[in-house]
């Protein structure tokens, strides 16, 4: 693992690695804040970010201000990459922003030529886990949150694996891929046509189907004035679906709020403090 | 004017215009944090923000993270671009990061073919604030803050304005840009090899010099991993000066900080407060 970054915050650390992953089979970056009490020899718990289309590591940590209160509580915020890169690494025929390079959609691609390195389920779930505990002063309580798309890793990434994460929070996530453009763009190309395969990475069939061992409690936070939400994020699909279970959903539509980073700014304090509670 | 974006954050508003500027003879973008306060009708206090080498308006306005508490005090930010820009607009020859766009270094150009459009000085000091005086609800009250060049611009623009700034504040500034190779290198190039013209545009001799009206109090905040600090910013001459005439200025070095935005927004909240004192 070889230090890419590191910078001073808050009294803590801001530091990037990157690491030749077995699981996706070429160098992955991630990023992750450690609040200052670890300086003092404290183990503290973990945050994973997921972020969404476009993004690298660095957008949340430069851009959501969450660094002040995940310092006062006392917890570290991980922020892997959103897809293998690499000159090996296949990319979408086009060049597009939506699939391919920065779009890994927290999947395990099935089809060719994607499945060689497109593994970003079983890469946050089960390696990138292993090595923060094996490298950082960390306890083995962690929720996650993420963006957009990465806000759909969250949920169904908690969801699955309600053991591993007390808490799942979501910024304008997208709520049911299957049956959105991005969404059925992505299943299509990593996981293929048999859209079956499909429902194991959709939030709103998880729901509907009850595909969890026990109920993660789950924020999400939406803002109204969102291009991109009555096309791709339809939350209200996984509201219905959650309220018809009683499962435990908050969902915040935001007055003029829209996608971009001064959103999920505004309101990170109050996601780190739900997740600050459950841990 | 023109609107270029607008987004909802913490309430208040972000936004981004573009403007025919009769300074620099060329279009300028600058951007604006409106606190809430105003949507009730109420007029707010304006901190200017300066960048630095390579930045627009953009960079603080995404990464400082000072929205929060500026809604808090109700205070307005505005960030300019830090150069004239388009294709009419003179580069630095070798299209180094230095020198030119992105490095207009606050100051007004007379060599050619800089002075066409380089007049940073009367563009921050006259003509933007004409504007936002006229399009925006706010009051006369002015602060000015900024970070590396952007430092450096606002000491010597508030020093030199001790009517129209009620304080300064600025991170890592370049302290004695006639002593410094980036210094050295604009004041040159905009200036001209007369270094009794540079003197005007370097805090250190303007301190020396006592060349205000009034003593404006002066924030000053550097980290001391800060890979600039030896050779470009050397706060200690300008701390120095002042010293000598018992100027009120606080230098802070802070252990183990860079020249990151990582530092800014560990400390930014600080400054927000020192301004809103003076206002």
């Amino acid at each position: 693992m070889e230090l890419v970054a590191s910078n001073k915050v808050v009294g803590g650390w801001h530091k990037r690695y990157r690491h030749a992953s077995k699981i996706t089979h070429c160098d992955m970056t991630f990023a992750i804040f450690l609040p200052e009490t670890v300086n003092t020899g404290n183990k503290v718990p973990v945050l994973y970010w997921l972020s969404g289309l476009t993004c690298t590591d660095e957008n949340f940590m430069q851009k959501a201000g969450a660094f002040k209160l995940a310092n006062e509580l006392g917890v570290a915020i991980v922020a892997p990459d959103t897809s293998p890169r690499g000159e090996d690494v296949a990319d979408d025929p086009k060049g597009n922003y939506d699939f391919g390079l920065g779009a890994g959609f927290y999947v395990n691609a099935t089809m060719p030529p994607y499945k060689a390195h497109y593994q970003m389920y079983d890469y946050i779930t089960l390696e990138l886990p292993k090595l923060i505990q094996a490298h950082f002063p960390v306890t083995t309580q962690q929720a996650i949150s993420g963006h957009s798309m990465g806000g759909h890793g969250a949920l169904i990434i908690g969801m699955r694996n309600s053991q591993k994460y007390s808490s799942i929070s979501a910024f304008s996530p997208i709520c049911h891929p299957m049956q959105c453009p991005w969404g059925i763009k992505a299943f299509t190309g990593y996981l293929g046509i048999d859209s079956t395969q499909w429902q194991q990475y959709d939030a709103t069939a998880l729901m509907l189907n009850q595909q969890f061992d026990s109920q993660v409690p789950i924020l999400i936070d939406q803002g109204d004035a969102d291009n991109f939400l009555d096309e791709q994020l339809q939350p209200w699909h996984l509201q219905k679906a959650a309220e018809q279970i009683s499962y435990p959903l908050t969902l915040n539509m935001r007055e003029g709020y829209d996608h971009s980073y001064f959103f999920i700014s505004s309101f990170i304090d109050e996601h780190l403090r739900f997740h600050a509670l459950h841990f």
